[in-house]
């Protein structure tokens, strides 16, 4: 793989959660974010899956936030006893968990008299120094420490979440994604297909065997932010997919 | 989050891959790896998504192999220039990447003459001293290098490969899963869900909110090996619920 945009900031997801280790929770929103993040030119560089255990948290936290300009998190942020996230971040950047005056004043309204019980209010508690990044969809708003920006983990609540925030990002130039299906297996055209990568290191090449049709098929996937070098390189792959008797067709 | 057996076996996914970090495929095989690892009585505790980086594979790759019982990779055996796991597991282990004879006898077979060319060739060879993981679904098979076991990223392939090699695995006593539908948010049962918790470490307490009728409910997980406890604390943790005004239905 090439640099798409050597200076385009860089992110790592950190999905925090039993349930997607257990199997019980297929994640989904590591592709939302992944997706978004592309469109706004920034790099999504690694992704994990850790469990709800407070000295993982706060090592990985610790470890991604020093190597990738933005770290987001989802999961851990409820009321309960499995919900540690926010004091996991505090820890990691040696600051307090403090009872966050807006989201107190956001609660109060909420709930009905004697509602805003002791589990409740953790969900009112942010690191010291945290800004906060809001829920335009349900329940009480996620938070920003440094280059950390910290979710809610249910998908609905963190899309919400995330929209409210990925324009805040120092973006780059958009990374522009060009497909093209190859009706042959990859192995008639990997090595024309190494050759275009080689010839355009600044496009990230990709390639991925599918049987839609039952039978072996190819797509090639070209990413990278400068449209004009895109389309000369597809321009390679579709020569290259004829050379070898195929007919592509850009999906 | 407990322990929910000290010494069972744990496990770590390595999905190497761009198309996972670009957003283009939504992965689907850390959830098919993590049930059936349960099931085994593996723990799963970390998955990584890397991109097609060669340092960033080996250098994680030998981060984890070192940590953990297990490790799954999945992606990057195919025959184009993006498929550059085989190399870096080998680079990882410190030996050479080699032609594996009874991988090229299998391709030998299946290709027409002059079919198996170079880039194909690549799909045969394996790190020095390898043992294969079957592949009962199409094309070459994986592999596997002391702890570390080897798989294709297409998800019919992987979840072949995987099954094939699950039941050679070192398990542990099956982790066992129950779930009780809370028809409350989770706020309300927060405090004696953490005090059940608190009460049986052996175990795995997890509360997940869910809008699944269009009111805050709650689904409360119990994840341990001793069943015995699982059903005492499941006992508790329906009173639990009833005490706060819900009728629990176990899922």
């Amino acid at each position: 793989m090439s640099e798409a945009t050597p200076k385009a900031p860089t992110a790592c997801v950190l999905i925090i959660g039993n349930e997607i280790l257990s199997g019980r929770t297929q994640d989904i929103n590591l592709n939302y974010m992944a997706k978004s993040l592309a469109g706004r030119g920034v790099r999504l560089m690694e992704a994990r899956v850790i469990p709800d255990i407070a000295d993982t948290i706060v090592a990985t936290v610790n470890e991604v936030r020093a190597k990738y300009d933005y770290i987001f998190t989802t999961g851990g942020i409820g009321p309960t006893h499995d919900d540690i996230t926010a004091e996991c971040i505090a820890r990691a950047f040696g600051v307090k968990l403090i009872l966050n005056d807006e989201i107190y004043q956001m609660m109060a309204k909420r709930y009905p008299p004697g509602g805003l019980n002791e589990a409740r209010l953790r969900m009112a508690h942010t690191p010291e120094g945290a800004s906060l990044v809001p829920n335009p969809i349900q329940g009480p708003p996620g938070f920003r420490m440094e280059n950390v920006i910290v979710m809610a983990g249910v998908p609905r609540i963190m899309q919400g979440m995330f929209d409210a925030i990925v324009h805040q990002l120092n973006g780059g130039p958009p990374i522009q994604s060009r497909t093209v299906n190859c009706p042959l297996p990859e192995g008639l055209i990997a090595k024309g297909l190494g050759e275009i990568q080689a010839r355009y290191p600044e496009l990230d090449v990709g390639s991925y065997p599918t049987f839609g049709r039952g039978t072996p098929e190819t797509n090639l996937v070209l990413r990278g932010t400068d449209s004009g070098k895109l389309a000369v390189a597809v321009g390679e792959v579709v020569a290259l997919v004829r050379s070898r008797g195929g007919n592509p067709t850009e999906l």
